[in-house]
C-alpha cells in the first residue's frame, strides 16, 4: 500500500507537468511512441509469445485470443495513435467567457483530471490504447493489466517510458502496477486518484463500481432493447432486428430482448424467427410470443440477462407505454431503439425511454464513440449524470474557472458600489 | 425502508411525466407555487413559530436564526422563484448536432436527471428554493429538512403540492421525508434517486458522500489560499486579504490561509496584520512570519483547518511553486487566488493550482452562481470530475443521445457497404 501512494504521488507529479505541456509536447510525445513501438516490434511478439505459451490451455479461446498480440494487431494499435494525434486538442477549450464586470473576466476552460487509473483485461493493445488518450488529454496514468499479459504489458510500459524520456516528458507519466492486490489498494486512493476506467467482464465492473469513491466511467451490463411498434415497416424491422441481435452479439449494444406490440405480433414473428434463426439464434418468448412462434419459455429472469450470445427474449406488449414500462424496469439505461412509422410514437419513445441512447429506426449497434465521430472511445457510461453514453476524449478531462480581475472585491457588490454586467464574450 | 421505496417510485412516475412537460407547464406550476406561498403566508409563519418556539433555548442562536423564517425571508424567497421562471429553460438544449449518414442524425439533448434526494439543515426557505429549481429543470425532489422546522416543512410542502396539483403537475413531485432513519435509507436507494444534494456542515457533508453511491454535489471543506507574489500590488493585496477573509468569514469561499513570498513579507505584514486586526481577524503565523509580526503560532493542524471564522493562518513561502505546491497539499481543490503583477507567474499560478476556481487578483469571495451569472447555484462542487466549482441549475440536467435513422443498420459499415460521413449540422 505504501509503494502504491509513492507511485500514485510520482503520477501526480507527472501529471503536474503534463497539464502545463503544450499540445506539440503531447502529440510529439505520441509520435516518439508509435516509432518506438514499430522498432521494438520484435521484442513485444517476443514477450506476448511468453506469456501465450504460458497461457495456452490453461485461459478458455475466447481469452488466448485476446492476449494474443498478432503483428496486424499491434499494426492497427499504431495506427491508432497516428489517428489519436490528429484529433482536436481536449485541453485549453474555453466553454464560457464573460465579463462579470469591466475587467473581471471569467473564463471555464477545459484542464486535465490529473491521474487516471485504469485496470484491464489480459489485452495487451488496450494499454497501448488507454495510455496514448491518457497522454493526449494531459494526464498521468496508472495501469493494471490482466495478470496472464505482465510479459506484454511490461515490455509495452518500458518501450513507451522510454520513448517519453526522449521527447521530455516525466516517464512516469505512464506506470504499471502488477499484482492483484494493488487493484484494491488503488480504488482506495481518491486522494491522488481522479478516475478509474475498468474494462473487463460485467461482474468486474460492478465489483469496482461498488468498491470505490473514485469516479468510474463504465458500464456493468449492456442490456439493450429494440421495440417493434404497431406501425412499424416489418421489412425495416427485421433488418434492424437481425443487425442488433447478431452483427456481433458480445457486444454491449447487441440488444437481448425484442418487444413487439400484439397488433403486428402474428404478422412480424414467424418471419422475424425465421431470419434469426438463420443466423443461429435462439428465441426465448413468453406466453403470447410461443402461442404465435415455437420457442423456449422466456421466465423473469430472462429480461434481466445480458445473455453476450446468440440468444434472444421476445415478449408481446399491449401498448407503446408498456415497452417503456418495461425498458425502464428491466433496462441498463444504454441504448434502446424503437422500429415505427408514427413520429408521436417515436418522439414518445424517444423522451421517456431513460437511456443513454435512444434510437428511432436504426440498429442499437450504433452506440459508439468512433460512430458517433468522437474519434475515440474512453468507455460507455450508463450512468445518469455526464458523461453518459459513448465517451470520447472529453471524458478524460474537466474544467476550471480561471477569473481575472484588476484588484475586485465582493464587498463594492454586496454595498452597491459596483454591479455585475454579467456579458457574455464567446 | 419499503415505505421509502413505494415513495421513491411515485417520485420516479412524477419525474417520468415532468420530463414530458413543455416549459410552459413547468413556469406555470413555479408561478402557481409562489401564489400559493404569497396567499398562505400567515399559516407559514404559524407553524414556524411552532418550530421556533420549541427551539427556543435549545439551539444555538446561529441555529435558531436559520430556523426563524420571517416575512422579509419568504418575500426574498418567493421573488427567487419568479426570477427562476425568467431563467431559460434548462431542458431540450442540443448540444451536438451530427450527421453520421445520410438521414442518419445524431443529436445529444439535455434531458432531467429524474429524481433529486435533498438533505438540508433546519432552515425553511431552503425547501422552497430546492423544490423550485427541481421543478424549474423537470426533476422530481425528495426532501429531507432539519428535524427542528418540522411544521414548517410540513406546511411549506402542502401548500407546494396542493399548488403543483392545481397547475395539472403531479404533487408527488415534490415528497418530504420527516425521520432522521429514512436519511440512510436515501442514500441507500441508487436504483431511484439520481442525484444528491446535501446542505450543512463539513461533517455532514462528508458524511452524505461517504456513505452513498448515488452522484453528490457538494463540497466538505473549503479551504481556499490567497497568494502574495514577489510582484504584488500590495495596496491590492491588503484590500484583497481583507475582503478574502472578512467580507463573509462564514462561507466556503472565504480564505483560511495566506501565502507571503519572503521577498514582499518584511514591507507587507505589518500593513496587512494592521488592516486584519482592524476587522477583528486573529492572526497565526509560521515562524518567518512571527519573526516580523506578533502572532499565534501556526502548527501543521492549521494548514489543514476551515476555520470558518476571523481566524487566518499565515506562511512565508521561498517561491511561487512553493505557494503552488502548498495549495495544491492542503488546499480543498474550491477557490484560489494570487495577486501579482508578473503576468508569466499568474498564468502558472492559474494553470498548476488544482482548483475549481483559480484567480489572479480578485478576492475569492467571487465563487459564487450568482456572481458568475448563473441566475441560481444548486452548490459548489469540488469534485474534479464536473460539474466543477458553482454549479447552476445544469448540475441538475444530464444529456440523452437521440439517433434517428430510416432503417440504418451497422453492418452496412462494417462490411463496407457504406461510410459515415461525420458532418456537424451546429
Amino acid at each position: 500500500m505504501s509503494d502504491l501512494v509513492a507511485i500514485a504521488q510520482e503520477s501526480r507529479i507527472a501529471a503536474l507537468s503534463l497539464a502545463e505541456s503544450s499540445e506539440e509536447c503531447r502529440n510529439n510525445a505520441l509520435t516518439a511512441i508509435a516509432e518506438a513501438l514499430t522498432r521494438h516490434q520484435e521484442e513485444i511478439f517476443k514477450a506476448n509469445q511468453q506469456d501465450c505459451d504460458k497461457a495456452a490451455g490453461v485461459i478458455p479461446p475466447a481469452l488466448y485470443a485476446r492476449l494474443q498480440l498478432k503483428e496486424s494487431k499491434l499494426k492497427s494499435a499504431i495506427q491508432g495513435i497516428y489517428d489519436l494525434i490528429r484529433l482536436p486538442d481536449p485541453l485549453g477549450h474555453v466553454s464560457l467567457l464573460r465579463e462579470l464586470d469591466t475587467d473581471l473576466i471569467l473564463e471555464r476552460v477545459s484542464c486535465p483530471l490529473g491521474v487516471i487509473g485504469v485496470i484491464f483485461e489480459a489485452r495487451p493493445e488496450a494499454l497501448i490504447q488507454i495510455a496514448t488518450l491518457a497522454i493526449k488529454s494531459g494526464n498521468a496514468v496508472i495501469l493494471k493489466g490482466g495478470k496472464e499479459a505482465i510479459h506484454s504489458c511490461n515490455i509495452l510500459t518500458q518501450i513507451i517510458q522510454n520513448a517519453l524520456q526522449t521527447a521530455g516528458v516525466n516517464p512516469k507519466t505512464v506506470q504499471l502496477l502488477t499484482t492483484r492486490e494493488e487493484i484494491n489498494a488503488l480504488l482506495s486512493l481518491d486522494e491522488y486518484v481522479d478516475l478509474i476506467i475498468p474494462r473487463g467482464s460485467n461482474q468486474f465492473v460492478r465489483y469496482i463500481q461498488e468498491n470505490t469513491r473514485i469516479p468510474v466511467i463504465g458500464h456493468a451490463d449492456g442490456i439493450c432493447h429494440l421495440y417493434i411498434d404497431a406501425e412499424a415497416d416489418l421489412q425495416q424491422a427485421i433488418s434492424i432486428t437481425v443487425d442488433s441481435k447478431t452483427q456481433y452479439p458480445a457486444a454491449c449494444n447487441a440488444i437481448e430482448t425484442l418487444l413487439i406490440h400484439k397488433a403486428v405480433a402474428k404478422e412480424f414473428l414467424p418471419p422475424i424467427a425465421a431470419a434469426l434463426r438463420e443466423k443461429g439464434v435462439t428465441i426465448r418468448g413468453d406466453a403470447a410470443t410461443r402461442e404465435i412462434i415455437e420457442a423456449e419459455e422466456a421466465t423473469e429472469l430472462d429480461w434481466q440477462t445480458e445473455y453476450c450470445d446468440l440468444i434472444l427474449s421476445i415478449r408481446v406488449v399491449d401498448s407503446l407505454q408498456e415497452a417503456i414500462d418495461h425498458i425502464n424496469r428491466y433496462g441498463s439505461k444504454h441504448t434502446d431503439a424503437i422500429v415505427t412509422n408514427n413520429r408521436e410514437n417515436a418522439e414518445k419513445f424517444l423522451n421517456l425511454v431513460d437511456s443513454a441512447g435512444v434510437y428511432h429506426n436504426c440498429s442499437t449497434r450504433f452506440a459508439d464513440g468512433f460512430r458517433y465521430g468522437f474519434g475515440a472511445e474512453v468507455g460507455i457510461s450508463t450512468q445518469k449524470t455526464p458523461p453518459r453514453g459513448p465517451v470520447g476524449l472529453e471524458g478524460l478531462v474537466t474544467y476550471k474557472y480561471k477569473l481575472r480581475g484588476k484588484g475586485h472585491i465582493v464587498a463594492d457588490y454586496a454595498e452597491n458600489r459596483r454591479r455585475f454586467t454579467h456579458k457574455d464574450l464567446l
